[in-house]
C-alpha cells in the first residue's frame, strides 16, 4: 500500500515517517496489517532524504489541485495530513494561511474522494481550536471558539474530515495536538516556541529567553508519544471513534517554572546553559488565551499515551535526539 | 446607504426585507441610525416584487465569485446573508451544498472585506450546527458537533465570520436559529417541514401529514421573532458579543402533539383540516438528533425575543400570514 504525508518535511512528518518505517506495516482499507510499499513525503520543498527504498520525496503546493489529485492515487491507502501554514504564519499572512490551511486540506479531501478507495486520512488539528474564556482543564466538552486563522482553519478542517467520514468518502480521523515540546531544531515565530526552546536550547549548553513568566502553564505533549497517537488513531477501528472523528489529545500542564527545575534534575552530566526571563506582554497575552491543560477520555478509551511528567518529556528528547548510536 | 439581503427571494429574506422597509433605518458603520437608501434582494431567480422605490432584485449566483464581487460594493453597509441551500438539499447534492454554502459565504466575506469599509454581516447559522449525544437543552456551552452536511456548512460559515471579524476585515454577528414555524408556504423537503405543516395545512382547512410520534419536540421560534432577532443582532454594538460573534437562539420545546392541541384552542371559528400521524422511521431518526430545546443567555442579554409559547406562534402566524388588509 502506498502512504502519504503531506508536510513531510516537517520535524513531525519526519518523525512520523521513521516510525511507519520501522512499523513496516499499517491498518489497510480491510482493516488488516498490509505491508507499506511506498511512503511518499510531500512538502514544500523536497523533503530530507531517508535512506530507504521505499521512500519517496516529492515537492509541491498543498494548494494546487492538480497536483493533490496526481500525489493522492488510489493506491493510497493512508494520508497523514500534516502540512499547515503554522499559527504566526497564517495571522501575519492571512490569504496564505487560507490558502494553505482551508483550500489545501480541501484539495486533500477532494483527491481522496476522486479515488473512491475510502482511504484511511488522519488530520492534525490543534488546540489553538479553542479560546475565549476557558475552563481550567479543556475537556471533550469544551466548545472549540478559536481567536486566530490558525484555530479556526483546524477547526474548519476538523468539520471537513467529519463531514467526508460521514459520507463516506474517506475513513478520515483528527487529533487536536497539545504544544509539542520538546521539539527538536530552531525556533520559530510560533508563540509556543519557548516552551521547546527553553529546554532544547539549554540542554545543547546554550542559553535560550523565556517571553513569559515562570508561572505560565503549557499543555503538553512529547514528540514520541505524538507519533505513536498518530499511528494510534489510523489504526483504531471506526467504530471506536463514535459519532465524531475528531479526538482531543491530552496535555498535561507544565509551567516555564517548572521547565528550567526540572532541565536540573535531568540533565546528568550536561552543562547547562540558562533560562533568560525577559518578558514580552505581547507574547504572554496570546498564550493567556490558549488552554493550560487539557483531558480526553476519549483519546485514553482509544489508547492514546500521555507523558507522565516532564522529566520524561527531557529525557525523551535527549535520548531522539541528543544520543548518538 | 446600501443594504443587501441574500436569499432575498425566500420566505425570511421577503419577511425581513419588509420589515427594514418599515423600519427605514439601520445602524450605520458609525453605530448611528442611518437611512436605508438602497435594498437589494439577491437570489438565484429574481425575487418577488415588493412595490417600494427602495427596493431592486438582483438574480445570480452565490458561488460566483464575481457576481458577489459586484453585488457587494463599498456603499454596502450591511448584508444579510441568507442564501443557503438547504438541509435535505446539501444532503442529496453534497457539491452544490459546498458550493453554494461554503464557497458562496466566502465570496460574500471576500467581497465585504474587498470594500475595506468594514460592513455589518448578519449570518443565518442553524441548531443543525448541533448533534451526537445532545443535552436536553441546548445552550451556549454546547459543542457544535454537525451530523449534516448542511450543518457543517454553517459552523463553517459561523467560523469564517468570527475571524473575518477578528480580523477588522467585517462587523459580523451569526446566528443560530431553531427551527423556524410556522413558516408560510408549501411543505419543502427538509425533515423539519411537518413542524409548519402539520399547523399551517389544517388552519386553512386542510389535512396534513405528520411523520413523527406526538411526543416528538421540536426546538422553535416564530418567523415574526425570528426576523426582529435579526435586525436586533444587526444593531447591537460589536462589543455586546464579546470575542465570539456567534449568538444561539432560544427555541421553546414543542412537540408534535402539543401543536395540534393548540391549533384546536386558537382555531376561532376556522373549520380545522386533520393532522393525520403516519409514522416515518427515517424523519423520526433525523429528527430525534437534533436538539429538543436551546436555551441562551447570551441571546437573552442582547435583548432577542423568544415566543412564550405554541399559542403565541399560531396568532403570529395568523396575523402575518392569514389575515388580510
Amino acid at each position: 500500500m502506498r502512504v502519504v504525508i503531506t508536510g513531510g518535511g516537517g520535524f513531525l512528518g519526519q518523525k512520523l515517517a521513521r516510525r511507519l518505517l520501522d512499523k513496516g506495516t499499517l491498518a489497510g482499507p480491510d482493516g488488516r496489517q498490509t505491508e507499506i510499499g511506498e511512503l511518499i513525503l510531500f512538502d514544500q520543498v523536497t523533503p530530507r532524504p531517508i535512506a530507504d527504498r521505499r521512500v519517496r520525496g516529492i515537492p509541491g503546493d498543498v494548494a494546487d489541485a492538480k497536483q493533490i489529485a496526481n500525489l493522492i492515487t488510489p493506491a493510497t491507502a493512508s494520508i497523514f495530513h500534516l502540512a499547515s501554514v503554522v499559527s504566526a504564519g497564517a495571522e501575519a499572512d492571512f490569504d496564505l494561511g487560507y490558502r494553505v490551511n482551508l483550500d489545501g486540506t480541501r484539495n486533500v479531501l477532494e483527491a481522496a474522494r476522486a479515488t473512491s478507495a475510502k482511504p484511511r486520512l488522519v488530520f492534525t488539528s490543534s488546540i489553538a481550536t479553542y479560546g475565549g474564556g476557558l475552563p481550567d482543564v479543556v475537556t471533550d466538552e469544551t466548545p472549540q471558539r478559536p481567536e486566530t486563522s490558525y484555530g479556526t482553519q483546524k477547526a474548519i478542517g476538523e468539520a471537513l474530515v467529519n463531514d467526508y467520514s460521514r459520507k463516506g468518502f474517506i475513513d478520515g480521523r483528527s487529533v487536536r495536538l497539545p504544544t509539542i515540546t520538546i521539539r527538536p531544531g530552531k525556533p520559530n515565530k510560533a508563540a509556543s516556541t519557548w516552551a521547546s526552546s527553553i529546554m532544547r536550547e539549554p540542554l545543547q549548553g546554550e542559553d535560550a529567553i523565556c517571553p513569559v513568566t515562570p508561572e505560565t502553564p503549557m499543555a503538553c505533549l512529547g514528540p514520541r508519544r505524538c507519533v505513536e497517537n498518530l499511528i494510534r488513531v489510523h489504526e483504531v477501528a471506526a467504530e471506536a471513534l463514535g459519532s465524531h472523528r475528531s479526538t482531543l489529545l491530552t496535555g498535561i500542564p507544565v509551567t516555564a517554572g517548572e521547565m528550567e527545575k526540572a532541565l536540573h534534575r535531568n540533565a546528568g552530566n550536561r552543562k547547562l546553559g540558562r533560562v533568560i526571563w525577559q518578558h514580552d506582554p505581547d507574547i504572554q497575552r496570546i498564550v493567556d488565551g490558549w488552554p493550560k491543560a487539557t483531558r480526553s477520555d476519549k483519546a485514553a478509551k482509544l489508547g492514546m499515551e500521555v507523558q507522565p511528567d516532564v522529566d520524561t518529556m527531557i529525557r525523551e528528547f535527549i535520548e531522539d535526539e541528543l544520543t548518538t548510536g
